[in-house]
């Protein structure tokens, strides 16, 4: 059995949720709140934070915290869909991208999508304009870097989609899920993500609602 | 044949130095500044950067870069001391301490040493005060948290060397290049880190020396 705690906005739970599915495992997904106990696993060590895998499919239960974690153990599992390459030339090109992903993007996370959640979940009286500047300005960068890459390839990492794929539609999907992608900047970019958003996979994703906050109408469209 | 270019003070460069000094790989290492084209590898894809891993061991000539990338590159491999445990669950632990160490001393890197390099590299005029404030800061929370892990288990993920320990000496000795280091408040994770420093893999670290700059005495004393 595998059970996943995740908060449905942060783009690393979002990149974990869409490997199960193209793995098409099974699941028992739990939403909750960064920072809020886990009832059901009093004995994590100091520092974990969602998302948090359970997995008791093997000998022996596993729990993993984090993308880097859950995500390598599901590659190291037997079964399912692979989202790393066979080749090792070609996993290196996957991982470089993965982690350019986490870490260009945590720009994004800390400044615009955290101010967004503020905003629209804590409903804070008050936005820092300036982080949101910051956030809109480091997004647009990021996207046309992204915009080079998808004019040259199929997928984000070479002719078959990967976890670079993933980590990269997660992270705009929570960006979309607020509106606050620039679209029209990025035509090969915004052709590569209709992709990926009407995979099986994605359809989970689409279906969020956050308490407090309404998506805008293009979010689930898959033809927006 | 192996060949890494890195950038002596980036940490998670470091991180890969280790690593290959405690699989005692044979490494031609070519210290460079970040963003200098590598003439021997003129086809690199959008966005790459150091540090970089060349191995031509295998089949088939692998180019990696990032140190996630380089890490599990290594680790896949046949050859040399396993710094990933063999159970899963343990893996789990180790790479999520990992991702915490690299987003965590992300912050770290962004504010105290960027305005280090800033001062000692590249000479500049002003300092950032700000930043660096924020940066001792950011620094001070992450040990304190790391103190607790010290205090708990001899090495960082449980009883044996992982790259957790590497990732998170490797930032902690670009910070101690620089004297940032405030080791008298953390006990436990001081003595954690006389050990890690006494390892042969950590001599290249300690012999360190970057056009510019000086680290301060205790940086390369084993016993400080």
């Amino acid at each position: 059995m595998k059970r996943l705690w995740h908060w449905p906005l942060d783009p690393a739970a979002r990149t974990v949720r869409l490997a199960l599915g193209e793995k098409k495992a099974q699941v028992d997904m739990r939403a909750c709140r960064p920072g809020a106990p886990i009832a059901e696993l009093p004995d994590l060590p100091p520092g974990t934070e969602l998302p948090v895998l359970m997995d008791t499919t093997g000998e022996q239960k596993i729990v993993a915290s984090g993308s880097h974690a859950i995500l390598e153990h599901l590659e190291e599992g037997e079964t399912g869909e692979r989202l790393l390459p066979f080749l090792a030339k070609d996993r290196a090109e996957v991982r470089r991208l993965w982690q350019w992903s986490e870490n260009s993007f945590g720009e994004v996370n800390r400044t615009l999508l955290a101010e967004r959640e503020n905003q629209w979940v804590r409903r804070a009286k008050q936005s820092d304009t300036a982080r949101l500047r910051e956030g809109v300005h480091a997004l647009k960068s990021k996207i046309a870097f992204l915009e080079g890459l998808a004019g040259m390839r199929t997928y984000m990492a070479g002719r078959t989609l990967s976890l670079a794929d993933l980590s990269i539609a997660a992270h705009l999907s929570a960006y979309d899920y607020f509106g606050d992608v620039p679209w029209d900047l990025t035509p090969d970019l915004k052709e590569w993500y209709v992709r990926m958003k009407s995979r099986p996979s994605f359809r989970p994703l689409l279906a969020d609602k956050v308490e407090g906050t309404r998506p805008p109408s293009h979010y689930a469209d898959l033809d927006f």
